[in-house]
């Protein structure tokens, strides 16, 4: 069987980063980001496509200027859990910060989705780079960068431990013997590191694809190698081709590195499509949203957001970016890092860098329905993606990839025909993880 | 209009607390604690009898002695939100930990809850009282009472707080003037106390009915003097109708003291009604049950888990009870001080007190339908209660009483025959309380 593409949809509702006029278009409703309704609609579309997974992002921490789905959005595993009865198929991966939760809870929220899914969970681990979140739990100071990936090692680990806590045959439920559960197969993980202490068991056994599966989306050397060791599934930063392609042998090396298989971590780049019925129309409608999103002042907010919510607007437009390179520093993001180089080497102004964001986010997915599905097939042969987490501004949006760009990657046999399973892992050509324990009572017995 | 009987439904899987032998009746599906369908069937089937609410316990820690369904079930957030798109008008409260959880999240995740379902979340806020939970959040000790409900007070009054970040027209989605949000209506809540700090402002705005609804099920000084200050379901202690009286004379009588309308609160006991076609059926299906259940090492695991998870089977089962009041300080319960209380006072055995235990369990609401009715409208009039907290073992008992039982109450007019509101709050006769911030700037605009 050759190798297909995978695909998620990432719903925006109102709008995302960028997307500042999205909210005023006619077919979005102004309550979409709060309606469960709407994430309904967005996964059974997706299923109905056969995408993989639908991807739900989060952050703990807004002000006014924060993209409009920020600011008032469902929480990711309420939200999910809500999804998953009325989808049989399509994964559902949310997003968790393992520097503001805690293990036990987190896991145990993940394995419920996962139960009550029937094996479709995913997580995407995050770390927060949001400063301001802190204050929102006790701290003063924002972590730093080692603390937060330390920590967030550890948190993986130790969330993969509890999920074994019950070996899969824990519950014989035998009414003859009167034996409901066995109890050499509930296991404590007694876990004692640098971050965490966790005794376990987690109260909850597993689900039909053992474990939730892990993403991340780590761009810093921290993150790249986070997701190395730990990883099945990861958000790629943008970019170009070349950019991709990059980042795509970077991390399978560095997987592989780490004695795993590289098949075994699947690379999501993002991608946007505008498909329209002519190359003009689709370059026409990419100019169009880029007016409808114009706000010079919501632009410079997004811009401050890598720098720890900065206000940028107290400097003078048409001076050269100003030195805040210690920001980024107490942000903690490689993204800050990159646009204080590009704005060092190209020489720009700051009214230049919030522009050029805005050129970071262009697609390289537009135009005619074989046009993109050409260009997918060229990043995807070219070893930039597995898969590709797709948003759209619009029902309409998705509905024309679905029904353009699909068939044409099917014909071509690049993308499913039907699913392979009924478990996320199974879709992505994961494995599923045996039980430590099991494993461990395995290897006395041979 | 009369006073009625609020109802609300206790699903308990495959058996809680002294139902030992439940998992293994037939009609008892041996994943039923797992299994999301089987939660919705019962969130129905209350909805359908016009029940007030569903209530999901929890906790966070377990050995292989506690009871069948705290072994293995689902998270109570991710359940209820799976629950909520399959339902419209039944109550969806489930229990968190104050004690391990952070408000921030707790809160956001019951904001998202109280969306999902169109208003219908409540929260019934815990400390914890099993010793051994502590371990699972990094903590060598287990908090003392003070600082649990020191905490837990502090901790409703910030859930609160920042789920009034928004004032209720915060979104004016407004095209014409390109507002989408009025940030002057967008609050943090910058809440420094003496076991919090949390800045604020959440990422979710306020539900129809503005805030989801607090019960408790504090027993203790501490408990009830938290359930008076913040509650507005208390879940009350077990016992006979003197016990039930006095308990609720107590609450209401505390809720004014703080100058609150005692109306405001609504007094639910526990209530696991036997229901059959004679006085005899019903006495001996009670005796039956009491049989199946009967599992010595089990009840003496239960009389343990009052004080820490302790072991009771090193003693002497037919020496006088031994002398266990330090666990019981550490365990910080109430309950194990009348355990201490009555075996002292009774001269019991150890034996003695674990057969104790379960004469407490016993049901007031055994008999005929009628009997039944005229059991639960007896004490509904000796001032016992706003509510019964109803947990059934078998659908098949659950039906028995929504068809016997509940026509009756309603002829008498003691219960509703139609939801009076689409929320909770609407219909459990609570105010919506006005946002914080709206209030004052009219006050200030008066």
């Amino acid at each position: 069987m050759s190798r297909k593409i995978h695909l998620a949809l990432h719903p925006y509702g109102v709008g995302g980063p960028g997307q500042h006029g999205l909210w005023k278009d006619p077919s979005v409703a102004k309550n979409a980001s709060i309606d469960i309704n709407y994430y309904i609609r967005q996964a059974q579309a997706a299923e109905h496509a056969l995408f993989d997974a639908l991807f739900i992002v989060d952050s703990q921490f807004i002000n006014a200027t924060y993209p409009a789905h920020y600011l008032n959005r469902l929480e990711p595993l309420t939200l999910l859990s809500a999804v998953a009865t009325h989808t049989r198929h399509v994964g559902l991966v949310g997003t968790a910060s393992s520097t503001y939760n805690s293990p036990f809870n987190l896991a145990r929220r993940f394995a419920s989705l996962d139960h009550i899914s029937g094996g479709r969970a995913g997580w995407n681990v995050v770390t927060s780079f949001d400063t301001g979140a802190s204050r929102n739990f006790g701290l003063e100071e924002h972590l730093d960068y080692a603390a937060r990936y330390g920590r967030a090692l550890e948190f993986v680990q130790v969330a993969r431990g509890l999920w074994d806590s019950y070996e899969d045959d824990a519950f014989p439920a035998d009414v003859e013997r009167n034996v409901f559960l066995d109890p050499d197969k509930l296991h404590a993980l007694d876990h004692v590191g640098e971050h965490l202490r966790v005794a376990g068991p987690l109260n909850l056994s597993r689900s039909p694809q053992g474990q939730p599966v892990i993403f991340q989306a780590g761009v810093s050397e921290e993150g790249r190698d986070l997701a190395a060791q730990v990883a099945e599934g990861i958000y790629a930063p943008g970019g170009g081709l070349e950019q991709a392609q990059e980042y795509y042998s970077d991390i399978k090396r560095r997987t592989a590195a780490y004695g795993r298989d590289p098949e075994h971590i699947k690379i999501f780049i993002h991608g946007s499509p505008i498909v329209a019925g002519t190359d003009e129309a689709a370059r026409r409608r990419e100019r169009e949203i880029f007016e409808e999103d114009d706000d010079f002042a919501r632009n410079l907010a997004l811009l401050g957001r890598s720098f720890g919510a900065y206000d940028f607007s107290v400097h003078d437009l048409d001076a050269p970016f100003p030195d805040v390179a210690h920001l980024a520093e107490r942000g903690g993001r490689t993204g800050a890092a990159r646009i204080i180089e590009r704005a060092a080497t190209d020489k720009l102004t700051l009214r230049q860098v919030a522009a050029t964001l805005r050129e970071f986010r262009r697609s390289p997915f537009v135009g005619t329905p074989r046009g993109v599905a050409d260009a997918i097939e060229e990043w995807f042969h070219a070893g930039a993606f597995d898969g590709i987490n797709l948003a759209f501004r619009t029902e309409a949006e998705l509905g024309a990839f679905v029904d353009g760009v699909v068939p044409i990657l099917q014909q071509r046999g690049l993308f499913r025909t039907a699913y392979e399973a009924d478990t996320l892992r199974g879709n992505l050509g994961l494995p599923i993880p045996a039980n430590r324990y099991s494993r461990e009572r395995q290897l006395v017995n041979d």
